[in-house]
């Protein structure tokens, strides 16, 4: 994260997941934990990644859903599928973020955020294979709505063939946090009298909204409403 | 965004703010609104963007904060920053996403997110001039934590030269918008007799948190207070 004023945030010990000339990145490094366990609970807690990918000479940060279930990461796409299917060997970065709240200190200087974040380097590979194709999907689904993948109709072989799909493993990966109240409490503009802390921020799951043409009658299933009812994840 | 399983999202009428090669991909002219007032609606409600960047001929998708101002979006950072200050010229891509819910449909091809979404494209310009620095700055905390620019402590000469600030044009830009129910209601899946409907996501503010090491009595300002107080702002 490039966050707020201070140049470089405060550095926490922490080991890459691989020494790889892009997770030896100086930031990268600087920060931490970056071990597995880390990488994982991150790409866990959210189902929106950016994914970056070089489209006719230029980079372009595609928002987009994702599911990781331990060793690969896959990501559903079109623009940006339909370029690294195009031009097969492409690297991407895909980036998710949580941010928890604002690091608000004694100087602006030294404001920042509080947040999760990974980054999953790779060559993504197009998955054409219809049962991996399936678990893919399953994957990603259950990412964002768990539940859904038992509940809702799922895809038929018209609807998967049409589905592009994309797999990244998650080998070469870094994972950044900050967590914490700022930098600046016992340096000189603590003599500021000025009020310092974090302003966190939540994200929640609101109730279940029914589609308007639903038919009276049928009710939000319990893996919806269980959610809503407390559950929070970031998108 | 890429988002659910169904291949295109819903297309809706649209018109570019300006019709480049990049803001004329297919995907980006076919969703909308792609006007000037829905980009800056976008920019406004968040202070959080993935900024892309090519390094060492890899991709990579930094999160980081930012600023708009109407007719240019700063950007703080440092790896990516250095990177564009080593290669000036080097093309960007800053994507502003908002997750509003997901959409839950009969069919699980036709599960998606509702979002806003904004990219910007454009080669960024590392600002130089100490007014220009400052006025960036103060829009980069004023659009994170509004009250702050006036409360704080201001950059110093010294902090403000360590300070890595980019600015880049609104100019070339897009927006994409998905909005409302699942779009299977009126088809044969609606006979399922599933439930479909939207669980919407929200992005809420806690109460301020105070640096334990904030000497007694002194109080959260107002502008900190009110905002956790239900003002709703996504990361």
């Amino acid at each position: 994260m490039e966050s707020g004023h201070k140049a470089p945030m405060t550095a926490r010990p922490g080991r890459s997941l691989s020494q790889t000339d892009r997770t030896r990145h100086r930031r990268l490094r600087e920060q931490g934990p970056t071990d597995r366990a880390a990488l994982d609970a991150v790409l866990a807690e959210g189902f929106l990644c950016h994914l970056g990918v070089m489209v006719d000479g230029t980079p372009l940060v595609v928002p987009t859903v994702y599911g990781a279930d331990g060793s690969t990461l896959y990501v559903h796409g079109s623009v940006a599928s339909r370029s690294l299917i195009a031009s097969p060997g492409t690297d991407v970065c895909v980036t998710v973020t949580h941010v928890d709240g604002l690091v608000l200190a004694r100087s602006v200087f030294e404001h920042g955020v509080n947040y999760r974040s990974a980054m999953v380097f790779g060559t993504p590979r197009p998955v054409t294979d219809p049962e991996e194709k399936l678990a893919g999907l399953r994957c990603l689904t259950e990412q964002a709505a768990p539940g859904q993948w038992d509940y809702a109709r799922r895809p038929n072989r018209k609807e998967l063939a049409a589905t592009t799909l994309l797999a990244l493993s998650l080998d070469e990966a870094s994972v950044k946090v900050r967590t914490g109240p700022p930098d600046d409490g016992d340096g000189p503009d603590a003599a500021l009298g000025l009020w310092a802390g974090v302003l966190p921020l939540h994200t929640t799951w609101g109730p279940p909204q029914a589609d308007p043409l639903l038919p009276a009658g049928i009710a939000p299933p319990a893996h919806l409403t269980a959610r809503a009812a407390g559950a929070t994840r970031h998108g």
